[in-house]
């Protein structure tokens, strides 16, 4: 047979069973912190038609795979979720519930260049709230960040809150330059420091008094300094609610502030705005979002207000992966192999529906190799148990192996059932 | 604001969330089933490269999604999830166990012309066991199968069961044609009947005799009289294998069949071939799928035996939404919802996460309307319990509504919520 050199498409990746049961451990997590929280799940096409996607992402509409079917009709593999999220809320308004509390876990695609950590395709996750412009909503969010962090078992995590109507005050008190333009140079704070967000804030023509108002607004210490500094503005009043929310739902306050550097320079934020920053590895936000009351109805022409958040799943991944936050067995592939010898293979196959109807995750071997293949088999796959089905089964008895504690032993079948019964019952699902 | 008219692209589909629930039901219990015989998941990607996918789907490679990326590199969304595995066992083969008993559930991409039922992105859902030649594998197979439609509430079913190798042999009897000529033919029997199996077989080109020969195989009764009609045939002895392998799972007789009809027309099936058929709906087959040891190979430039089996979880969804089989509730969007007034908004705020601590799926309004609004809320999203934190709640109770059987009370904290506990853990989850 010819051999044809084949690989998967770059920036593209391939998860196999080892890589594919830590990431499902991490995407079961988070649904049931979703459902917990009354969010319910959707999933839209892969392919959206061109007109829903372009002229919504500015630059990085390049980054769209676009092509056209083969009548000729342009489309585009999806960007984000938050665009199609837009479209489901159009396209299927009477028979949706408001406020609608969905969230979508799925896969989207950039046609950028691939790096380490940047790939071609990869997971998002959003929850979103659409519908309600009340802080209750906001602080739902944010609550379903800390939770969701918690039970992953993140601890050295802060969520920054701010307002996007106090960089619009901002803008205001200062008379220079676009509130994107300042959003964006405050963004600067994390890698370059405030001489880096002065230095962007002048060379867009923004003046050194005016700087030093940006740079003392990201300065004020908290809630009680922010109303000094912008008065009784709606942005402040909107802070002061939702944070006396944050509290009634109990979040501890070591893992939530008020930064009032943080900008999220994109365009479309229209209230509070959030994202959550580990403090090891350097790494970036794990989680970010906000109020954004003007985007979801572009297609509804209609203003319809929603806020919610992105969790970086990807990133919260590789977070994970680098800091060994994984249970070390979250789930063996089985719980036991079932292995067999020619005489016993037939008397093995009822073992497994025994064992199998027991709830117990019983693999058999497949193959029809000896006993040292198929002992190499469990342990290359780390199931924890083994059962031989030897001569021993004439007398109603198989032996057992535990091969982590290297024990074996031989007992009656519903003993042996029992023992692995245990096993699975004790945290070891 | 512009109004702009959107719609998902023809022949794919949102899922809101009730159908969503009913969706995963589905693909939850089957998962249940792959891990409880020991297969695990993997993902590949959307995109393949044009030099996997290209020859692999005769006539049918028109219907994929052909395009250039931006550095003019042909690639193609993935049409079925069996050339991405043998991409992924010649490209990883260092790190896959074998037997690779893998499973996966994952979105397909058909750039066919939509009509009821058929869809341009649709779910497929492939058990697969690489690497063994054992009947052993096949049994195991079948036994998912079998499993896995019983779990779902499916009872009219059979699976159908014959071996490619006795078409191979037939074909060498009648001397005549070509194997896949006379396989495409013996397809026809459940549509159009002998007379159109006959008239297939002659027009193109095969004797009288030929045909005849080719019907009085499709009659043979067992396996019995296939051994007769056959010999002492290979394809006769892994049958009897595969048969005594099945019995040994515990599968009862009405579920399984040999079918000596069965011809499964694609060109890659090399041993048992295996696809089930409900009775009711007359909707062709659920399940499909058989041996094939020439096709996992063709990248890894060395034969790689596997067999394995499509679960058709777009039909079965369909006949289950047709036949009402889904269980009436599934998993409620919340359990209860926590409804409030503006002066008890905070306290409602606690309640809810005092409920979500016990494990009640609580969700709390979102929004600032009255309670009429909330209300009509739960009902909408079908939630079974109602939690008003009112007045009451300064004595330390809440009043808690069943929506179902329109019941009403006032109780303290603790017994409202061991009232819900009770009702999740009474099989509503």
């Amino acid at each position: 047979m010819a051999k044809q050199e084949v690989r998967s498409y770059r920036g593209m990746r391939d998860f196999l069973p080892e890589q594919m049961r830590r990431r499902d451990y991490v995407f079961r997590v988070l649904e049931e912190v979703f459902k917990n929280h009354g969010f319910e799940k959707i999933e839209t096409p892969a392919i959206e038609l061109w007109e829903v996607l372009s002229g919504k992402y500015g630059e990085e509409e390049k980054l769209i795979y676009k092509f056209s079917d083969r009548k000729g009709r342009e489309v585009g593999l999806r960007y984000d979720l938050t665009v199609p999220l837009a479209r489901v809320v159009a396209q299927h308004r009477g028979e949706i519930v408001f406020p609608f509390k969905r969230y979508q876990m799925e896969r989207v695609w950039r046609a950028d260049r691939p790096q380490k950590g940047r790939y071609r395709e990869f997971y998002q996750c959003d929850v979103d709230i659409v519908g309600t412009a009340s802080m209750l909503a906001d602080a739902e969010v944010i609550t379903v960040i800390y939770e969701a962090l918690i039970r992953l078992n993140f601890d050295n995590f802060v969520i920054r809150i701010n307002n996007r109507k106090l960089i619009t005050a901002l803008h205001k008190k200062i008379g220079e330059g676009s509130e994107l333009e300042i959003a964006r140079a405050m963004d600067k704070l994390d890698k370059k420091g405030k001489e880096g967000v002065r230095e962007e804030l002048t060379s867009r023509g923004i003046s050194r008094n005016g700087a030093e108002t940006v740079l003392a607004a990201m300065e004020v210490k908290d809630l009680e300094e922010a109303r000094k500094f912008y008065g009784d503005h709606q942005g402040i009043k909107e802070l002061e609610e939702l944070f006396s929310y944050i509290k009634e739902y109990g979040i501890p306050e070591k893992y939530y502030e008020y930064d009032p550097s943080l900008a999220r320079g994109l365009d479309y934020y229209t209230g509070p705005i959030f994202e959550t920053v580990v403090k090891e590895p350097r790494i970036g936000s794990i989680t970010g979002g906000g109020r954004y009351d003007r985007l979801i109805g572009i297609f509804s022409g209609t203003e319809i207000p929603a806020t919610g958040t992105s969790l970086g799943v990807e990133r919260i991944i590789a977070v994970m992966e680098e800091l060994g936050m994984f249970p070390e067995e979250i789930e063996p592939p089985a719980h036991v192999l079932i292995c067999h010898f020619p005489e016993t293979r037939k008397k093995a196959m009822a073992m497994a529906s025994e064992f199998r109807r027991k709830g117990i995750r019983a693999d058999i071997y497949s193959g029809e190799k000896g006993l040292r293949a198929q002992l190499g088999y469990a342990s290359d796959r780390k199931i924890p148990f083994v059962i031989i089905v030897g001569e021993e089964i004439k007398e109603g008895k198989l032996v057992i192996k535990n091969l982590k504690e290297k024990t074996q032993e031989t007992l009656p079948v519903e003993e042996a059932i029992l023992r692995i019964k245990i096993f699975t019952q004790n945290g070891n699902k």
